[in-house]
């Protein structure tokens, strides 16, 4: 696992803590050093698309074989956008015998939505 | 105003049907190009910091003569970052004798934050 999937919207709760609101305070540069790699990740429709297939999947998981067919692109393309994608602390995934189970990690994206409400300050000042 | 600036994260309240969110249904590919463009906006450290900026300023708006000094970077880069946060839908401005002043958007946050949050998937199934 590389550093940049340590960061910012981590599994673990303490990656919480580690950004303060978009409205609740400036960032510093390293926090949006952090944060943009995450944000330019999501900007990619191909990515976004892949995000969405995954995220919206019953059961929470889909295998890769059932990502390709929805793209005109090939194999290792998909491969490489799920990869910058997990990069990112967005999804992640196991092998199981041929095939490769891609899933999100729902925590990531809730910290980045939160990151980006602008209901906190309503909230932090009342 | 260019097209850009009309699309997914407008002003209005019709954009905010434009898209479901990341876990109620796959994007298509016109949904995930327009979201991706307001992503990718994100997507870089000093648009962050300048939305921040704008956007944790208490009074609501900040003069382009008070963002400027927090950065290393010319006037016309900083304009440019601006531009692009703008197109995105995330701010708007207006001038006022020689400077303009920035506004964020908190609709275009807070829709581009429940498109995010996973959350609304178990109140949609509830």
């Amino acid at each position: 696992m590389s550093k940049q999937e340590l960061v910012v919207l981590g599994r673990d709760d303490q990656s919480a803590s580690c950004c303060p609101g978009l409205v609740t305070a400036p960032l510093d540069e390293d926090q949006a050093a952090e944060l943009a790699k995450i944000f330019k990740a999501l900007g990619d429709p191909v990515r976004l698309r892949l995000l969405s297939l995954i995220a919206s999947r019953a059961g929470g998981e889909v295998c890769v074989c059932d990502l390709t067919p929805a793209f005109e692109l090939s194999q290792p393309t998909i491969s490489h956008h799920l990869k910058l994608l997990r990069q990112a602390g967005l999804i992640d995934c196991e092998r199981r015998g041929t095939w490769v189970y891609y899933w999100v990690l729902p925590g990531a994206l809730d910290r980045l939505a939160a990151f980006l409400t602008t209901a906190q300050k309503a909230e932090a000042t009342a």
